[in-house]
């Protein structure tokens, strides 16, 4: 797919750029901007390209050696470029999780998403019918977890066009899905007996789960509801199965994998989307690759000034909750750079809560590396989907910190 | 001022606008769509008419009748369109928290922007001198609370142009600011000995303490700064004194007001934010407005749909950590929509987490009010701030649901 990216000026309103004048993302790049000219500000979230370039290339090559078709999480990103990107690097598609990140996906040119969510909204479930009718190549997947919504969903319809759903199974203290056969197998014969709405497969979620074991035996349930609706004659000719977060993507290869279901030919999607820029939190620890032969680099980081150090052990940096996440982890202090001075390693300070626009970094060690009033700090991050949406426009920036290029994100 | 207001399409990309085809707000608005009528998707934010005009009339009464200036703090909603209407009921200015606020604020054509937090970005320091050289009309102030900075500020310049500061006063366990009188003097002595850099004012931020009688006691430290630097021939001529977040203004009037500190005439500027749009959390119970005639309306509500019942007594809301505040409080269930029904208080049913797309409603009581699938419900937020930071344009609607505004925002 040759994606489209919306036009964006770099101006006065682009955060992290110093733009007095608006300019193009490629007026921008090719003037060969560097982290620290002055063509930046602070606070600003950088992507590092090598690392997200390694990243893309660690899971297309999981997923190709594993037979996995992969529709990498866009809501992770919600970036043309990126998208772009991991297409190029062979993905089936984009995933999606509403109806507006759908809409954007498909103004961007992705002509294949799943949307990882239940869809209740008339106005989109329409949509979604009149395209898959209009265009040939388009393929819409969505959830359904109960008759309420394939009955939402025929009435969106009256009797115009047809969707094609995934049957979402969850599991107990989880978010949506069914939580037994018995319901699973309930909706599935709504489905069948709906006309315009075809089951095409089985959806689950296990990333919120504490542990690979309890993936292995969810996702083992997962399977084992899909092999019942093929025996009950509910999927046929071909059933797609899905689910993936950052965290046990090998599990799901391990469990989900393989070419059929019940003796049906099948096709196993992933859904993976922290993966590509990885962080230096959450998924840090949590990550596959801490049990399987690979490696992800985080990719994010925040660069902001210390504004001020009003009492010892306390410095207050121009970064908070507008621009860094919060929700799963507070950032890391990678580095301190000061003019004329080779950059350091900040030992013993951790951001300990943030405002709006400030973090608060605290010293448990008086020992510690000095922070000083102006040096620039560059901070990781925990949970990229949240990075992300804080931000209009990203530069990449490459071992030398010369930006190399700008993707802009739609949320 | 009249301001510009950066053309924005509302199109796929636009999150809680249903366009396929880009149009413009003014086409929007002209089209005289309804909440309802599928022109909007959910999730969707929304801002209440009748409740901002009637926020900002509260706040700018109250600054005229308390002989304030007014500079309400923008990076609340950073929206063009709503800086204007506060500018237009007789604000002094506009604050900002960081440079490419102040860039995007004097883009949109704020001429007088109080920078409430340090400046330490050269590349940003030179620009406000410059602009302050080049422009009769623009007055730029911004806090300094550290020799350091100081120094910092003199280097940019590099003995061109002239900086206008306030001497930040902090307190114990909060942000930045002085700790101390003897630290007020020896910055403010370091600034008169510094050239091309003014010390015209004090300023502070008592919004994060606990309760009015703490603000009263720390404001009351803040005047008694200003004074001993007029005492001590720091500030001459006119002083600039100010605070104010949206919990204690009244206390501000009350500790800062006045027509003089010293002996030497001053003016004080209020620079709540919050305010403007009220909410149904944090600032429902700690406005001014409990202790002092007067009410604020809260203007905020996002809309979403009930996308699954998985389990008794626990609803899956499709609305998450990118679309509703989860800093300060977990949104609130308000109402519930049902096609061909009346709209019904929702009792009994607590926001109790969010994922990045989806809320966890639950309920105590199994005799609350039943939700269903499709269900649209009507949520109240808490924390201002961090909802406007989420979504770039925001159908302003009527008491009949009509959209009658959009306005947008640029973080």
């Amino acid at each position: 797919m040759t994606l489209r990216f919306p036009p964006l000026l770099l101006g006065p309103t682009t955060k992290g750029f110093w733009s007095p004048t608006p300019v193009t993302r490629s007026e921008f790049v090719a003037a060969g901007h560097t982290l620290t000219d002055g063509s930046l500000t602070w606070p600003v979230l950088t992507l590092d390209a090598d690392a997200v370039v390694h990243n893309i290339g660690q899971l297309a090559s999981f997923t190709a050696d594993r037979g996995l078709a992969f529709a990498p999480h866009g809501k992770t990103t919600m970036s043309p470029e990126l998208f772009s990107a991991q297409l190029d690097a062979g993905a089936w598609g984009i995933t999606v999780a509403t109806g507006n990140q759908l809409l954007s996906a498909h103004s961007f040119g992705v002509h294949r998403v799943l949307v990882a969510n239940e869809v209740l909204d008339p106005t989109v479930l329409r949509w979604i019918a009149a395209t898959l009718a209009a265009e040939p190549s388009a393929d819409i997947l969505f959830h359904v977890d109960s008759v309420a919504a394939v009955d939402v969903a025929a009435a969106a319809l009256a009797g115009e066009g047809r969707l094609r759903v995934l049957l979402e199974v969850g599991h107990e203290a989880g978010r949506s899905g069914v939580r037994s056969g018995d319901q699973a197998l309930a909706v599935a014969q709504h489905v069948a007996r709906t006309p315009g709405v075809d089951l095409v497969g089985v959806s689950a979620y296990e990333g919120a789960l504490v542990d690979a074991d309890a993936a292995r035996a969810f996702l083992a349930e997962v399977r084992a509801v899909a092999e019942m609706l093929v025996g009950a004659g509910l999927l046929q000719d071909h059933v797609i199965l899905s689910a993936g977060g950052s965290a046990y993507f090998d599990v799901v290869a391990d469990v989900l994998g393989g070419a059929d279901v019940g003796g049906v030919p099948s096709t196993t999607i992933l859904r993976s989307g922290a993966y590509l820029t990885h962080d230096h939190g959450t998924y840090a620890g949590s990550t596959p690759f801490t049990r399987i032969a690979g490696h992800l680099y985080p990719a994010l980081r925040v660069w902001a000034q210390v504004v001020s150090t009003p009492e010892d052990g306390l410095a207050i940096v121009g970064a908070g909750k507008r621009d860094v996440p919060y929700d799963s982890g507070l950032p890391v202090v990678l580095r301190r750079h000061r003019a004329g001075q080779a950059p350091v390693a900040v030992v013993g300070w951790d951001v300990t809560r943030t405002n709006d626009q400030h973090a608060y970094l605290e010293c448990g060690d008086p020992l510690g590396t000095a922070l000083a009033v102006g040096d620039l700090l560059e901070l990781g991050i925990s949970h990229p989907c949240t990075a992300f949406d804080k931000w209009r426009a990203i530069p990449v920036i490459d071992a030398e910190q010369r930006v190399v290029d700008v993707v802009t994100t739609w949320f």
